[in-house]
């Protein structure tokens, strides 16, 4: 029997966290003398309403602790449920459901797509809005891949549980205090770059917006140029900093300030991603020096810039990288299958299911040559747990299944192949900008049809749910005995 | 240490059997009074010379029995070999090396892309030689997938081995008998099908080259309009027929003959193989009514023709389905990666590969909800092998990430996304066709860049020996120890 009490409890703590940030961007509208703020307050009146009314209902004395049927449940049902609240002032302000829902998901995924066009003239309320929904939807997925993934052993997330073999290794003995330092890290690095970008030129709310955006790897801008808009290669760079210390682990941090600042150059993940990210900055260099012609300093900037954003689906824009010719649109294809590290608030497929899949495939190489060899699989000096590898691929054939399904869902809507395949890719690894002009790094994905806003926001939350999380839900077995 | 001998000398041995192929298509020319014969005949005597030494080097009285590593080297290095051959009378006969190697790889792979245009107008010698690499590859290949990769153990072949657990369902008992059965199935395939497409008009010549290139499942035709040129639904149902019977596991066909009729339907691949294409064809033809409004006999024979054409490989079209709108092409494209069942001279990643994969995920459904359950995985009424499924994700990752890689390395010469990303699909399948005007189904490889074609010459190898045959040769530890 699946226990409905305590995922209504959380699910009713949860929206009163968005009700109150609600009322965020209705002091703002205030302040500026607009009247959108009617709209964020009523919505925040309703979601606080609902909220409470959860947790006066689901309460209980003594919870049973969360089992893993509803450790599933909740987690789907979080984002399903703050997604359709999130959106309610979207819908307020005028947009269609189909648009608000869309935009709410892209923005608590991290994924960054976006529906709203003219973006500068738009009131500081909605923008301010969207950006939170980036702020919380990052906090809201470090939280989920440390402390529940782990726990539903999802796609090799069983690799980071916290209480493995090694007791000594134990970051934090509780959850609690794990989640407190987590989220002090979260919230010291998005203070830090928005004080960066404000040191760097940027007006102080154009600073917020985009600091929220960065750290949690999501990619809305208050511009339509993106990060273009702002024409400073000094901020592009520290751009690239802030997107990448928002793709590492974060339980890395939290180790390396509690007295073990070699975790972080240790980690094999992290090394991982950061060789595999500055690899990609050079290809791209060279090609964009020898190929098309550009200053070295230009041509680096650029292409740290672009890789970066996608590589840690951030997905800002800098310039339209469809216009460097056809290796570099191949090039930023594949990245998008990538992503950044486990326990950060980047998406794809992560720097470590790559890497066990490496692992793997050696293994199998040794054992193609001499069957009857034992190999033992060592990741980050230890052991590989003996389910984690078959997780691991099992993520990874869904995932491209996944793409491949949804690729045809959408060709059936009408999408040509390539918005199709790449709007379907970008999606599930919550990555934000496709290829070709509509879903690409200078598109919007306003002009697509109603269904396909669906099919996407369906998508952006099974791949940010690390698939399997969701599609468990499917089976006829879940909900049964 | 490797032994090269006993390589070499089956080496020779192939080499003599083409010499003995190059023969037939002299003949027709010299019939013909076309000039071409000396071409063939001057390959013929050099590539006999070739590989008449290389027996008489190599022979031994007392053979050392193949081991693992010269079962790879011996494997690739045929086909490598075998296509330089293959290529000399294209060369001979005026094109370039990168498009003599191409065609003729394309051929011995049964993939079926070419570089040659206005085929109406050819000597009929050099589309005979066409189709004869396409016949004597199709054989090639099953006997590699039913003998070689099995012993070999690439892929999850291992499945397939013949002295497995069960001695009673041994097929027969010795590999010659197997392979004179086997090859006894082949010929009287290609025999009937000839019969059939002359009994439903088309002329003995072009009975025979598509003779062989549909039991082949290869796709060359003699026409630049492929089978469209025909303009007949009974040649096009025919055609069909035999795709599917040449893409079936032709154990099947030995143990069915052998007393055992109900092999057939028993047999999980091909009831897997029969369902997933008949799914297919039902989808398109509602399709192809509904949002093309074609008539539902047309509608039907058109999906079964083309979608039959790809996920058998073969690479036949009777008309382009570039043109049936987005969805077609969302769904050509994925289907380009499914192919046949292992055991024929299909590519692609294979039913049984699927099935498996399937499998996998179901029991790893199982595992998320209950940690505990142990399930085991029955294949084809029997326990699946413990390395097998391990070996079935790793081929599945391998092929996912060689597309990719090829994709980016066709970008980098200049091949725009949809064309670098399906050629590359399509030759890693041995499908034929890709998408776009270039490599789609109504156009020509010609147009690609020398290099674009070595490196599909190379996708086309790497996929007809299942990526680890040929991967396994640049591993620093195969020519260790």
């Amino acid at each position: 029997m699946i226990q409905f009490r305590p995922i209504l409890f959380a699910l009713g703590l949860i929206l009163c966290t968005i009700a109150a940030a609600m009322v965020l961007p209705a002091v703002v509208d205030v302040a500026d003398g607009h009247e959108d703020w009617r709209v964020f307050f009523t919505s925040a009146v309703a979601t606080f309403f609902i909220g409470g009314l959860l947790i006066l209902v689901a309460y209980e004395d003594q919870p049973a602790p969360l089992g893993i049927k509803e450790g599933f449940l909740l987690t789907t049902l979080c984002w399903v449920t703050v997604a359709a609240f999130a959106a309610a002032p979207f819908a307020g302000l005028g947009l269609g459901f189909a648009d608000a829902y869309f935009e709410a998901m892209s923005g608590l995924t991290t994924t960054g797509s976006t529906v709203l066009t003219q973006l500068d003239q738009l009131p500081r309320g909605i923008l301010l809005w969207r950006a939170i929904l980036q702020g919380l939807g990052g906090i809201g997925i470090i939280l989920t891949a440390i402390i529940m993934l782990p726990f539903l052993r999802v796609g090799g997330m069983q690799l980071f549980q916290m209480e493995s073999s090694d007791k000594s290794e134990k970051v934090l003995p509780r959850a609690i205090e794990l989640t407190l330092a987590i989220a002090g890290v979260y919230v010291g690095l998005i203070v830090a770059c928005i004080a960066v970008y404000m040191a760097l030129g940027m007006t102080p709310f154009d600073a917020i917006c985009h600091g929220l955006s960065t750290v949690s790897t999501a990619g809305f801008s208050t511009h339509d140029e993106s990060f273009g808009f702002f024409r400073s290669p000094a901020l592009e760079w520290a751009c690239v900093l802030f997107m990448i210390l928002g793709a590492l682990p974060f339980v890395v941090y939290v180790k390396a300030m509690r007295n073990h600042p070699e975790a972080l150059w240790r980690d094999t993940q992290v090394r991982g991603f950061l060789m595999f990210l500055i690899g990609l900055w050079l290809i791209m260099t060279f090609w964009l020096i020898t190929a098309r012609g550009l200053e070295p300093t230009t041509a680096l900037r650029m292409s740290a810039f672009n890789l970066t954003s996608i590589m840690t689906t951030t997905g800002y824009a800098s310039s339209d990288y469809m216009q460097w010719g056809p290796f570099a649109v191949g090039l930023f294809f594949l990245v998008t299958f990538i992503g950044g590290c486990a326990g950060s608030s980047a998406g794809g497929i992560k720097i470590y299911r790559l890497q066990v899949t490496a692992l793997l495939t050696r293994s199998h190489f040794v054992h193609l040559m001499s069957p009857n060899r034992v190999v033992t699989l060592v990741y980050n000096g230890k052991r590989l747990p003996a389910d984690v590898p078959f997780s691991v691929v099992a993520f990874l054939t869904i995932y491209m299944s996944t793409v491949g399904i949804f690729t045809v869902v959408l060709s059936a809507m009408g999408l040509d192949f390539v918005t199709a395949m790449s709007s379907s890719a970008q999606a599930i690894g919550n990555v934000g900008p496709g290829l070709g002009d509509i879903v690409g790094p200078a598109g919007n994905f306003s002009s697509l049809p109603a269904a396909a806003k669906w099919v996407l926001s369906f998508a952006m939350l099974l791949g940010r749910l690390e698939l399997f999380t969701v599609l468990v839900l499917f089976r006829i077995e879940f909900w049964r005995g």
